[in-house]
């Protein structure tokens, strides 16, 4: 059953980490009296539990990071960074992958039954904050006894999430690493995000949100966001030299309707609005609070993304400095834009794996 | 009438110039026996017929491109740029802007009635190139009396046209002013154009193309195109400084609101799809033709620019150099990307004065 020898995956697992007796109360003031979390774990845990990292996934990702579950052509998303002898290194390390909430890859979303009314929770799920999301990880780390965290390694979305992390509960993370993320998205990030929105809710299919009760997602609108949002995440050179004039709009076809098969529309939108509200810097305590836990950071950009580029990663830096904190930040070249963080441009990897032994 | 002294503008005019005694045939084989083209003009023909100035619209512009018609709110889309004294100036020049063939404002187009059926032509209008769009303007002049012309001046699209009209009539237009422009799509815009006719004919509202036969426009999915077209139009800095990480999400409701009021979901098809066909020096000959016209030609491009940006501007003169033709160009800095055409960069006017004065 082990995909890779030392892997140490065996399945994808779920904890329950919200009950009617223990709810998750959210930042805008909605409560959720059940949440389920899927995770994956890599490695094996310290008997003194000191040698955990953290992995956060990006927008659309999944708990499933590496190795594969009986298809190796379906290995995990960041397989090449996670396993025995690479940068997270699990000879050494116990990953925790763990699924957000709001997505619809096991973890509570959207499209999950809320137990009030024995329906999905379609449009009627609350509106959650990155804040939301760090909290039902914390509580999955706390159900399964781990206390003090090594690291968190996290691009993109999962490098926002970490830093909450840092803010919410200093000190727990020792180190974070940072890669391709924002503290801040642009009017251009949201001017694309509003666009992939007004798809899916202009959908027909879309039912104001209720598509599930008429047996129907809305695929059109799915399609056209994730056909847009995949350009933006790869840079124009990229695209020149992987597809062509010629095949580029095959390519996107292609995006478009494996991601309508694999995600859910109301998941989208929940996940991308709380993108678009994240600005934890307007609060000058947000700086102070990481400041105080110490953290070891190491915040990575490369030079072709124009979604979060290095100017998104140095505001980081910047302002973590303004409040004390020595934070290491490397622009990398790479010519694959955004999606660089899933694959291995040079020193990539490097930087990683050093910053962990750190 | 005048809606401003001097700029001699009395109202949108038309012109038959494809009858079926005398149709147009065009460059994949199709041939069309009713072409009316609309065209404004402003100031006054020389008895020489020796002061045209030949003014040519980007993707989703039209005829009026100066002055109003009873609205001062209303103003062309290039008022800034043509008028008394202005850049263009009237006072000395004959200025010809007609619309573009496969559009939807006034020249014929899919949303045409075809005379061989009595409905619009639809998704049965043929498909275009470059060179016919040019084809349907020089009949125009020929029609007019207008022979040699001073100088044709146009940005994005418009300077795709003036490009081909060197190759196509070599020596006619002895000045061109390409503003902005690309003799060749790259794949990310190409990328962007595959989008928006995705959304475009996933519009249940499309049917086929059909639309109008059933009372119903997709405006949904033009919608949506026009949305994500705009972001490509602007800078991330223009989007930041104009609307902000608040005000972006309602001003691109608005942008795509507005163009779903004025533009053809068929013009949309027909004319980005002729824009990614683009590729005029991909026959070594094409280079020649414009070099044996001896033109003067200014190439401008802007330094925010991300759509047909600096390198665009630079690949067309480098292949005209190669071709033995000289070709001014320059990069100004902009803030306002793609859209800076329109605007008033500085030193942008006295380029194109200087340059039509010499």
């Amino acid at each position: 059953m082990s995909p890779r020898p030392g892997l140490g995956l065996v399945a994808t697992q779920h904890a329950v980490v919200a009950t009617p007796e223990h709810p998750l109360r959210l930042t805008d003031g909605g409560v959720l009296r059940h949440v389920e979390v899927a995770f994956e774990t890599y490695g094996e845990l310290a008997a003194a539990r000191d040698n955990v990292v953290l992995v956060a996934h990006a927008l659309t990702g999944d708990a499933h990071a590496a190795g594969h579950h009986g298809d190796p052509a379906r290995r995990g998303w960041w397989d090449n960074l996670i396993g025995p002898g690479r940068p997270i290194d699990t000879d050494r390390f116990f990953v925790v992958c763990p699924n957000l909430l709001g997505g619809c890859r096991g973890t509570t979303g959207p499209s999950s039954v809320d137990p009030a009314t024995g329906r999905p929770h379609g449009p009627d799920f609350p509106e959650l904050h990155v804040a939301d999301l760090v909290a039902v990880h914390r509580r999955l780390l706390d159900h399964l006894g781990i206390g003090a965290v090594h690291a968190g390694v996290g691009g993109s979305l999962g490098g926002m999430q970490l830093l909450q992390w840092l803010a919410d509960e200093p000190g727990r993370l020792q180190r974070a690493v940072l890669v391709a993320a924002t503290a801040r998205l642009t009017a251009e990030n949201i001017g694309f995000s509003s666009v992939a929105r007004e798809a899916i809710t202009a959908d027909p299919d879309f039912h104001g949100g209720r598509y599930a009760e008429h047996g129907v997602v809305p695929a059109r609108g799915l399609k056209v966001a994730r056909m847009m949002a995949h350009i933006t995440y790869v840079s124009a050179q990229g695209l020149e030299e992987k597809y062509g004039r010629d095949g580029i709009e095959g390519y996107l076809q292609h995006q478009g309707e494996a991601f309508v098969r694999r995600f859910d529309a109301n998941s989208y939108l929940v996940l991308t609005r709380l993108l678009d509200r994240f600005d934890p810097f307007a609060d000058p305590a947000f700086a102070a609070a990481v400041a105080s836990g110490d953290p070891r950071v190491l915040a990575i950009s490369f030079d072709s993304d124009w979604r979060f580029g290095t100017a998104h990663s140095r505001f980081v830096v910047d302002e973590l400095a303004a409040a004390g904190q020595e934070v290491a930040h490397h622009e990398l070249a790479s010519p694959w834009g955004h999606d660089s963080f899933l694959l291995r441009p040079p020193g990539y990897h490097e930087l990683v794996a050093d910053f962990l032994r750190s």
